[in-house]
């Protein structure tokens, strides 16, 4: 496919108007999005639930030249918009059921170009069965597109962060770093792994990668806690090894500092067999890698993590800063 | 109080970070936001429904420069945000549970104007009971401030917008045009009159005015129908009277066209006993207008409004476009 530009000359948003606007994005959006009281069309989408529920609710925002460029396709941009958002359901253990979407952009974004990046939102939101209740669209500066997609699921029992204790076990999914020549955008969502780990009695802490394990993992450290980490279990994705040639970092630094992996790290009970628990997993989930890299230990004064094996701190503590000037 | 720029050079949100600025807005909401798993820290906000409902969502967006400038304080910013959500539940005839939200910011907004902004949300979403659930923060260029709020309600019967049929009466709330005068930050959501209305079996569609009357009323035709408007039953604002002596507009012109008054229109079913219905209303609410400004007619070729007395097409059909350049 030729490249689109965000922006445009001809046939932009400024001349098609909102009221046209809506009525493509529900044409493009086709069976991702139900008739209204359903769908998109009224002051407020309607969503019934039968029965009671534990729902959860998720709100990720894609922005232009901040979460990605001219250099992916605006299919991919859609795609990830939606998939970011379901990686957060992931880490609940629970599915998706329906997503409100606010468009925010500027009057010369092209036509064209949203087309494919409602092509890409269609697209994955089909995949696993997400309808676009509804949404707003509003006006931005020139050359600026922002969106922010709310996506509702429901969860059996909501895995929270907040579940672990001292000596439980820590696991990872894949592998990690390396993110920016590839992943970022071209990820698997792990949310049938999510729901299963969910419902698995001995798993009671979960969350998903996306600043980095340096910063995140405190997200599932109890206070005065630290985690105690098996350097050489640490997996490492092939593109990590790639950046390493050039960036001047070590494999473990890219691993433990890059952004946007999208894997779930969880938290195993201490008194679980492991070798019974890694061997389900295998049988549920063979070709993708549950690596466990480390233990929650109490606080021994040395910083958030530590290497497992000679007791010392572990200089790698900064991910990705969402506020920071560029 | 001295006013505060949104942007400044001493204390801002890069130099806070993202970690401590979520512990900020945590205090700054204060009971506006609940411990989770209910509340912020969390991948996703649990929501458990109890039994059988009809949640509505509704997504608003508030842009730093497109729908607010310096001119107005950040507590009324922040008021604002969750007011234009609360007037879409309104025209649903719902009551306001639960919120979510996305957080766009630029390095060097200040967190002192935050803070302000965040005290107008937490006094708004006090004052209606919600509360802030969970929500997304990421970066933006220098100067940029964008937020999205996701609002969750409950509605017994949703009230849709197309229930209108042909010899039905329309009614609105209030007074019309001249909100940019003040009422665009300074108005009430009509949130008790939308559940009343809802539940009146006369009622048969409802929305909120948001981008004027020429632009929304068109929602509430049904195919092949125009609305016939008694021009001199248009509820005129004393803002419209003033901004028509600088603006070169007729006061009607302004009523029509201008954006955000925030009122309600509804369609009362054609059989209706018209006093019996306004004598409720007056009861219910003695100190708010519900004037009946026309009624749905059968299309007569002459474009979407004439004037019921004359049958001439009037000529205001343009409301406020978001996609405009400027």
């Amino acid at each position: 496919m030729s490249r689109i530009d965000i922006t445009d000359d001809t046939y932009t948003v400024d001349k098609v108007g909102e009221v046209k606007l809506i009525e493509l994005i529900q044409e493009w959006l086709g069976d991702a999005t139900p008739p209204p009281p359903e769908g998109i069309g009224d002051d407020c989408a309607v969503l019934t639930v039968n029965e009671p529920s534990n729902l959860v609710v998720t709100a990720d925002a894609l922005t232009y030249q901040v979460h990605f460029d001219d250099d992916i396709s605006p299919t991919s941009a859609g795609s990830k918009l939606i998939k970011r958002n379901l990686s957060d359901l992931a880490a609940m253990g629970a599915t998706p059921t329906s997503a409100v979407l606010a468009l925010l952009c500027g009057p010369d974004i092209s036509v064209e170009w949203l087309k494919q990046f409602f092509a890409g939102i269609r697209d994955t939101c089909s995949a696993h069965q997400i309808k676009i209740i509804g949404g707003d669209i509003s006006g931005l500066p020139p050359g600026q597109l922002s969106t922010v997609l709310t996506l509702t699921g429901i969860a059996k029992t909501p895995m929270l962060r907040t579940g672990g204790s001292i000596n439980d076990w820590l696991y990872v999914t894949g592998t990690l770093g390396g993110s920016i020549l590839s992943k970022h955008t071209n990820f698997t969502p792990r949310l049938r792994e999510g729901v299963w780990l969910a419902s698995n009695h001995d798993c009671v802490a979960m969350m998903d990668l996306t600043d980095g394990l340096a910063k995140d993992l405190r997200c599932l450290l109890p206070p005065n806690a630290n985690a105690a980490l098996e350097i050489d279990k640490i997996p490492l994705s092939t593109d990590t090894e790639t950046l390493s040639k050039t960036s001047g970092k070590s494999c473990i630094q890219h691993a433990f500092c890059d952004g946007e992996d999208y894997e779930l790290i969880c938290v195993i009970k201490a008194d679980t067999d492991l070798v019974e628990f890694e061997a389900k997993w295998h049988k549920q989930f063979p070709t993708l890698e549950l690596s466990r890299i480390g233990q929650i230990v109490e606080d021994r004064g040395k910083g958030p993590y530590i290497d497992s094996l000679t007791g010392e701190t572990l200089p790698w503590i900064q991910g990705f800063e969402h506020l920071k000037r560029t």
